[in-house]
């Protein structure tokens, strides 16, 4: 069975924590969007105080921070610091030939943690939950660089 | 035929589109430098102000924000919140062998509503154009992290 | 050999490359948690300033910006606009064919000088440094996306 096939139980694994984390971070901007809409503001560039049909009655204070929508910037930040590199470390993890078990408490135990500490974000939990949630995936992350390194390193 | 190959027309079309996007991507770094030395400030370090061959008459107004160089950072900014999870979402995607006109309409797509997007904010057109350019792309997203998503959890 | 396997020295060479790439890249989340605790400030969350095991004092001046903090935000920012792009361009770049030793000069290079920006960023060595360390990994960047485009093109 080649390696990189969705029949092999580790790829598919791999593909599907992957998608589930790539519609997570995109779900970001869309919440970004629905949060500047319900502030009506929030806005980060001058011409977006230009009149349109969606900005009818534009006002100078749509260009100052909205905390509402500084928080997702905030969670959608975080993203782009983890996400984008378990996306590749767990795609070169897969050549390290893992038990498909090991794979999946992996990939989904990423994904869980991900999610559970977006969860915790956004509803403002303490400075110290989200520390723990942040840490089980970025040890994750360790993990799984580590290994390829070595693997690849001995190859 | 080996799906991963460049003689695939479906994973051709996803490298020539990821090859544009990176392209583009480093670019934004390359403008950002052109824009710092014509408005010969927008730096953000304190070193920045320190007397170098390149910075002969340093000034602390030099680390005040440049509209010219931000407008740059905020399109940059743009780019690593959608360009990563496109590059990896556009790879799975090949996996799920779509037709090679359905991969080629997306992954060309996404590239020119993308370099739209980057044309509209650089010349300050309204945020209502913005978000018109902006959606098709993180549609384009959604639907293959979706769609892969679907057929890893059937396989 | 198939292409895609660490027997294949061009893509060991990029396994390598792209695990220390991550390992720097996640480094630097674990800096800033190192400077933030040191300096027991630097956060960003409003609700980072509630009273925790971890944060038993308390005060609105932890919310102000540190520059110990911030310096390792913007490295980080810095990888963010870089390190993604390389990790996708070196995997296509493998399907080019090159030689392993000109793949091993690219990867190890791009990994060499972003290890010198990093320590030039961190010891707050002059624009003109920092500038001259980050050129080598974006041209080494372009040439790879550049190269692999061209052959897709030529399919």
């Amino acid at each position: 069975m080649p390696m990189l096939s969705l029949q092999n139980p580790v790829f598919a694994a791999y593909a599907i924590a992957a998608s589930l984390m790539i519609l997570k971070a995109v779900a970001m901007s869309w919440l970004t969007v629905v949060r500047m809409i319900r502030s009506n503001g929030g806005f980060r560039s001058p011409e977006d105080i230009r009149k349109t049909p969606l900005n009818p009655n534009p006002d100078p204070a749509q260009l100052a921070p909205d905390e509402r929508v500084e928080r997702i910037r905030r969670i959608q930040m975080n993203d782009l610091e983890n996400l984008p590199f378990f996306l590749v470390a767990g795609f070169l993890f897969v050549f390290t030939q893992p038990s498909p078990l090991l794979a999946q408490w992996l990939f989904y135990g990423y994904v869980a943690t991900r999610l559970a500490h977006f969860l915790a974000y956004l509803s403002a939990q303490t400075h110290d939950m989200r520390a723990a949630l942040w840490t089980p995936g970025s040890l994750i992350l360790i993990y799984m660089a580590a290994k390829t390194l070595i693997v690849a390193l001995g190859a």
